[in-house]
């Protein structure tokens, strides 16, 4: 297998768009190419991460129309989906496509309308992403599932909720100060402790503020084998790791606060990369609720079960902490398309580990990772990055 | 890259089923599984096509919980949507991962409710494989694209329509007789020219027979890697070439009867094998209207352009004919279930290379072909087998 590497990435802003999916992932696509000193008649082959545009705009089978609007009809364009994770899953395939020599440059590119769609459109098919059969006649929608998570840690863990919270609401005031840090975020305002804890409550114990937001965007990679990578940029940034798991509906899965599919995925990809969690320098991770941001920086292994909670208290993952998380903002504040949350987080990284990430650049930061849950633990995608 | 085979595969019958999506691709699966001799443990990755489970079901992210069906939660686990082709194309994908030493033993399975999902649900999903932006609001649905392409072919090969019709027909009667000798497709009882060509008008001029159904049901395959096939079966069909192809919106297109991503995957394909269409023994393509296979099989090469309509006339695609057409029935008489659709192609030319087509066997075949195509050219791929 060969080496791959991120060699250009784009992203447009995230947040409210009047902007279609096409017009959304051309932007980033562009910009991703413009950046890798490319054209598009390059690219051997089209990775599409896309979850709700059948519902959104009538639009399935979205592979080909893209590689025509990027004026290559012709490659091969093949569109994935598995929820939230979809964007990392893309990215992971488009790899082995480019490790394996198949191919030598490949884009990877994803949009979601999740805004623009509306919050009961929105609600209604994000809930899609659990078992139709066994949970979806439930109503159990996704606040309800990480608002579960979260009364089980507090219960699990000994840890008092009046502690989670804060520890919850220090990581909504640690994203949205981040967000307000990264031009591209969908919100760029720092919050208060008093905002965060004195929003409306959502789904017991999560507030207004331990939530991510519906947002509209478009993200996009170009990847590139070692030996052309090293052509075309004199930063490539490479892909040592990656991990993709899998799991049930909740009613199969023994614990919640440790998604066993997380686990799965995390020992792929350290493996793979022959790391460790004390490696990592940066992460942007699943932060879809805070408690979600809690519970991953545990099973990424970045602290011990039950730790999370007091880390995040401790200051250990705002930017100047031992391992910063979600220095974009996350999916928290930079916001949350899904189709293209897996290849933002790459794209963050990128820009991490080659220095260019102005006012949220983590010191001296060298190897990076992502991670993205889909659904309630059902798909689960992991990617280590270095310079 | 290493050689990759089929090792086994499995399918429901198709048709009408009472049974959820999930049901059909465990039932398709196992048959895949135990017809391997492999357990659901060996499985190290899990290639999933589905179109339509979303707006069916309510079922996104179906990876993880097909995997959990097989009681293998945890593997990798990924969805693929391309239309109709997304059967080929997460098998073109596994075979990727198999032959670049990532996985030893994958499963590709395909599952679709396309007749349960109701006719006016299927036809306007069916119609979001076209672009919504540009087709889909204009009301034209996939009977009209290929009514058009018929029209198009007659006037411009200067074939009177009679002919054309005539030869429709005649392909809409070899699709039921073939479909009659295989007790897994959905129509299994043969038909008369006159009933065909008196049948009612669906979008002129294709008529009632000229049209697949919508159909019910699920296929499997597990591909291995030479050195595991070899210890797993004595009759390994080795995959010898993959082709996959994209294409924008009508619009973008200069001339319909010739799909250039057909041509685009058929070049890779054949280059990939070192074979020629004469090469081919027996082939399983795109018939989702009768003219749909007259073009495809001018597209593969089998004929010239102009050329397939007067070699369907002439038996040269009959089961005795020199490049036997869809002895399964094809899409036209198997049935469509649109996310099975490729696998189940794969699954009849394993059958006939091993010799195990019974009724239906085409003597002494020795390299077979699929072919796939997704809305109206927006994807394609074809994928050739041989013993």
């Amino acid at each position: 297998m060969r080496k791959v590497a991120v060699v250009g990435v784009g992203m447009t802003k995230f947040g409210k768009h009047e902007k279609t999916n096409m017009e959304m992932i051309a932007e980033a696509s562009m910009d991703a190419i413009n950046s890798s000193n490319i054209t598009p008649k390059d690219i051997q082959a089209l990775f599409v991460s896309n979850c709700l545009a059948g519902f959104e705009e009538g639009q399935l089978n979205m592979g080909g129309f893209v590689a025509s609007e990027l004026g290559i009809a012709g490659v091969p364009a093949t569109r994935f989906e598995g929820a939230c994770a979809t964007g990392s899953m893309a990215t992971r395939d488009a790899y082995n496509w480019v490790a394996s020599g198949f191919y030598d440059i490949v884009l990877v590119a994803g949009t979601e309308r999740a805004l623009s769609m509306g919050t009961p459109l929105a609600t209604r098919t994000f809930a899609m992403a659990s078992d139709a059969l066994y949970e979806g006649f439930c109503g159990l929608t996704f606040p309800g599932v990480f608002g579960l998570i979260a009364n089980l840690y507090s219960k699990t863990y000994d840890v008092p909720m009046e502690t989670l919270k804060e520890s919850m609401a220090t990581i909504a005031v640690k994203a949205h100060k981040n967000g307000a840090n990264n031009p591209k975020a969908h919100f760029q305002k720092p919050i208060t402790m008093e905002k965060a804890l004195g929003a409306p409550m959502i789904a017991d114990p999560l507030q207004l503020f331990d939530c991510c937001p519906f947002s509209d965007g478009g993200a996009a990679l170009v990847l590139a084998s070692e030996e052309v990578a090293r052509k075309l940029s004199d930063t490539p940034v490479y892909i040592a790791g990656v991990g993709q798991s899998s799991a049930g509906n909740l009613g199969t899965q023994t614990y919640l606060p440790r998604l066993r599919s997380r686990e799965l995925a995390a020992e792929q990809s350290y493996k793979m990369a022959g790391l460790e969690p004390k490696d990592i320098d940066v992460v942007e991770l699943h932060d879809c609720f805070t408690i979600a941001e809690i519970v991953a920086s545990e099973g990424l292994g970045f602290f011990e079960h039950g730790k999370g909670c007091q880390a995040a208290l401790d200051g250990v993952t705002q930017m100047d902490g031992k391992i910063p998380i979600n220095p974009s903002g996350g999916l928290k504040a930079k916001g949350h398309p899904i189709g293209a949350t897996g290849a933002a987080q790459v794209v963050e990284i990128v820009e991490q580990l080659r220095g260019e990430a102005d006012k949220r650049q983590v010191s001296g930061a060298e190897i990076g990772m992502t991670d993205t849950l889909g659904g309630d633990g059902g798909t689960l995608c992991n990617i280590i990055l270095r310079r």
